[in-house]
């Protein structure tokens, strides 16, 4: 039997759901290792995955009978089938966070059961990486350090941002890399005052500070890194003073992230750095990151959140001073029982080009 | 006043909906222009768009008087706030098919209003397409068509689907387009018996079918396109005579396709000839594309739909041998009062490399 589906069927008990239903296709990848459009039912009597004729060949070549899933093509189905899956069940849960309310009255419809909402539950379990999990980040991060080293080398006054985002994917896609986790950030100049800044075809100049967000996926798993170029050698003492507090805010965090420390604490004493300093503070500390590039728990300073061993997060301060320039530097760290590890390893010094 | 925001406010006039809560970001872009993560307010005393620091600086710097819309930063929004914005209305609509159950029962609590579901006003707006709209999607079918002229030559025996999936991505991104429209299809050998295989690390081997699915984006507009290389010089007559079929079919088709006609007539022919010939359908004959690569109306078999002047839909007929091969013909076309123009051009022969 499918570990993770025994775990989920134990959670349903202690909330005395009977059945389940999975829509989303990431928590679908995460139970059964499929990646294909469809739905899955954990039910008392068989767990199903209801699929069409676009997917059936591929899904049914990956299913191994241990995975105890049978597959239907929804083409072959009456209604009265689809009453039959939840047949027994008092209580059927479904993933709230997930489901469009347009969806939620279609299965009310087609299954005919009590319908409760669940939040999180196998994102819940997703949230402390196992050993195969954490080794396809670590080699997003390896392919990401690797880019990051490449583009020092490659970038030039002149080119504009766009060329310089392609070259990332590029590099990472001929590198071992499947995709990209996020849309790649190269912001130059005042652009990179904005922290979720697109590349535009905007030239890099003489004198730009260029902030590079970007991050790949390896067998879906994502890895997700910050660094700053200054395009020169002179840098202005405003920028170096703020990559410096930065750079600060940052080793305060990475020094503090342990299994089972309030994360809340940590970060007040951030933020109270960036009101002494009248900085703003335009976004979290950083995320979790897995399948999806963006998981809970996040680095927030509303969060109870305790770390737990083998949690993959981002730590991502930054800074920005509207219509000049913004720092932020980023790392994919795991919080182990000894502190953490950053997983991505470039240096964080303020790159310059000479 | 934004001319789309006011063809919704009519609409809502018609629904006795006095506000609407506009989530899905793709409609926001369309009504607006704005790319940027927010909720738009439809309501009487203002037009609002809710976003957070992280948009604020380029959002409020690409808004224009005219577009009557008042930015919000959710940080510096209080309960009361919220409460305010639809404080005169009685029903306020919200967008079923996107807003998630969990969101809709924040909108109920936040918002403290009568909300009504609604089903796609926007996007039936969106399914007739405007000039400026068709120019786009004409821009990224052009690119699509000088990929495949570039990918004829560039395709040889030993690659893999992946290189070349990677090289079609490479060519549309460095001459004009701004990212693909959908995830490129190269299918090679019995791959492309799946209808929507994922480029793999198999090489391309002598006499396989390759399959191609691809399209790209300019200004957020989608082209979508598909035809088949053969890897030889001596196609099997099996391989031909399932070309001819999809070929016929698809001529039929475009030549029916015209303003007013009925998509289910002409569709019952094609389902007729699959029969006759024990072929299986797979999938729809076509949907509508816009700035999403799937909309609707779609093609198919139940659809009451009656085309319109400037729609905008893929014709794609299909045949799939599993464990052999499948062959599908796509074009973008747009639909006019005399008929329909494919907007990709490429030859729909089988293409032979010798």
């Amino acid at each position: 039997m499918n570990a993770k589906i025994q775990f989920l069927k134990n959670q349903m008990k202690i909330l005395n759901l009977q059945g389940m239903i999975i829509s989303n296709p990431v928590n679908i990848r995460y139970l059964t290792g499929l990646v294909a459009e469809g739905t899955l039912l954990i039910a008392p009597k068989e767990n199903v995955f209801l699929t069409d004729s676009r997917y059936l060949e591929a899904v049914n070549s990956y299913l191994t009978i241990d995975q105890e899933i049978v597959t239907y093509d929804i083409k072959n189905l009456t209604i009265d089938d689809y009453i039959t899956f939840f047949e027994e069940c008092e209580n059927v849960g479904f993933e709230e966070k997930y489901v469009t309310y347009e969806l939620y009255k279609i299965y009310l419809q087609t299954y005919k059961v009590n319908l409760v909402e669940t939040d999180g539950i196998i994102e819940k379990y997703r949230e402390v990486k196992e050993d195969a999990e954490i080794e396809n980040i670590r080699k997003a991060c390896f392919i990401t350090d690797k880019c990051f080293d490449h583009i020092k080398e490659y970038i030039k006054v002149g080119m504009t941002e766009k060329e310089v985002a392609f070259e990332i994917e590029k590099f990472m896609r001929t590198n071992g890399a499947e995709e990209l986790a996020f849309d790649t950030i190269v912001a130059s100049g005042s652009n990179s005052s904005m922290p979720h800044a697109v590349p535009t075809d905007k030239k890099i100049e003489q004198n730009d500070v260029v902030q590079f967000d970007f991050g790949c996926k390896v067998n879906g798993y994502c890895s997700d890194f910050s660094r700053v170029i200054f395009m020169g050698n002179d840098i202005p003492d405003e920028v170096q003073k703020i990559h410096k507090f930065v750079l600060n805010e940052y080793e305060f965090i990475i020094r503090n992230l342990i299994e089972n420390v309030s994360v809340k604490k940590i970060l007040k004493k951030c933020e109270q750095d960036y009101k002494d300093n009248e900085y703003e503070l335009l976004h979290s500390f950083g995320h979790s990151l897995g399948l999806d590039i963006h998981e809970e728990p996040i680095l927030s300073l509303k969060s109870d959140l305790k770390l737990k061993n083998n949690m993959l997060l981002t730590v991502e301060p930054g800074v920005y001073i509207p219509g000049k320039f913004g720092i932020r530097l980023e790392d994919t760290v795991l919080i182990t029982r000894s502190g953490c590890n950053t997983l991505t390893k470039s240096p964080l010094t303020i790159f310059k080009t000479i």
